[in-house]
């Protein structure tokens, strides 16, 4: 699950949950976000081109739940969770200062896709609390604790154990191959 | 993860693990693989205009570790890994019987994202074991037992138990709001 951040046309700041997000090239660092255009993502995105996409861990599901079921139309989300809007450095959305994985986004193309536009964004600038980097350097998967959502019984999951390294799984495949 | 399977020029079928994969729209209902240039299912791909996603259970890990790691341009992976190609009924493209969900993609829509090519493909037709199906009729998440990639450490990361409906979970966050 990801959360999208997002100013409106008055600089008021938003946020959406959305499952439908991806990393979709490595040079340069891009990321797809497709929302329903009768979101209000959808339009702050269209005016302000910039968005962030923030990463909760398990403690944050429920924040995460809440800010998927009401619409930024009606209310301001940050004020009914309590969550922080911070103005991202690099691009014009605000990030969750909650939440321990940020990137911040500069939108490159979109893509119509019959009910769902897709905005492919570019990663201006990612931000990782301390708390979640593992030794060497990068996000830890069992420090950040991210979920996913199963939209058959619509509920999250959270992220089991490692089933191990890709290169050892891989080399024991050969060794069992005809 | 997923593993996308497609057929070459001279009709051998092919597979590759992906990451970079996600549904992108609901109506219609569409997937999106993105993909380096170099690779051969790309190259597949953009011939036939079709691609199946294939997704795996935990104990084909294994397998799906090590069609990541070879190319289809210098080794057959299905004699390789033992299995089994079958000819999807309604695009041009091969599925893999062992695997428990399957989706039927034909390309309507190609992006040139940097580094990467997206694949935007109409989901043309879904098959699922019954082994994985719930009650509900849906695929369940606790039967199908998928995985995710975690590309920091590269390993292989099992789902873990559910946190709840997200009705629920944004319930409670709604209880708790200021």
């Amino acid at each position: 699950m990801w959360v999208i951040g997002s100013y409106d046309k008055q600089g008021k700041p938003n946020l959406m949950t959305a499952a439908w997000v991806g990393i979709c090239a490595s040079t340069p660092p891009s990321v797809t976000v497709c929302l329903r255009k009768a979101t209000y993502t959808h339009g702050n995105i269209m005016e302000r081109k910039a968005f962030t996409v923030n990463i909760a861990s398990e403690s944050l599901a429920r924040n995460a739940a809440y800010v998927g079921r009401v619409s930024g139309r009606t209310q301001d989300k940050f004020l009914t969770t309590g969550l922080t809007p911070v103005k991202s450095a690099q691009v014009d959305a605000p990030f969750v200062k909650e939440f321990p994985l940020v990137a911040e986004c500069e939108v490159r193309q979109t893509v119509e896709v019959g009910s769902h536009t897709m905005f492919i964004g570019e990663i201006m600038d990612v931000k990782a609390a301390r708390s979640i980097v593992g030794e060497d350097g990068v996000p830890d998967m069992g420090k950040l604790k991210p979920f996913v959502f199963s939209p058959g019984s619509s509920q999250f999951y959270g992220i089991g154990p490692s089933l191990g390294k890709v290169s050892e799984l891989a080399k024991r495949a050969d060794e069992n191959s005809p």
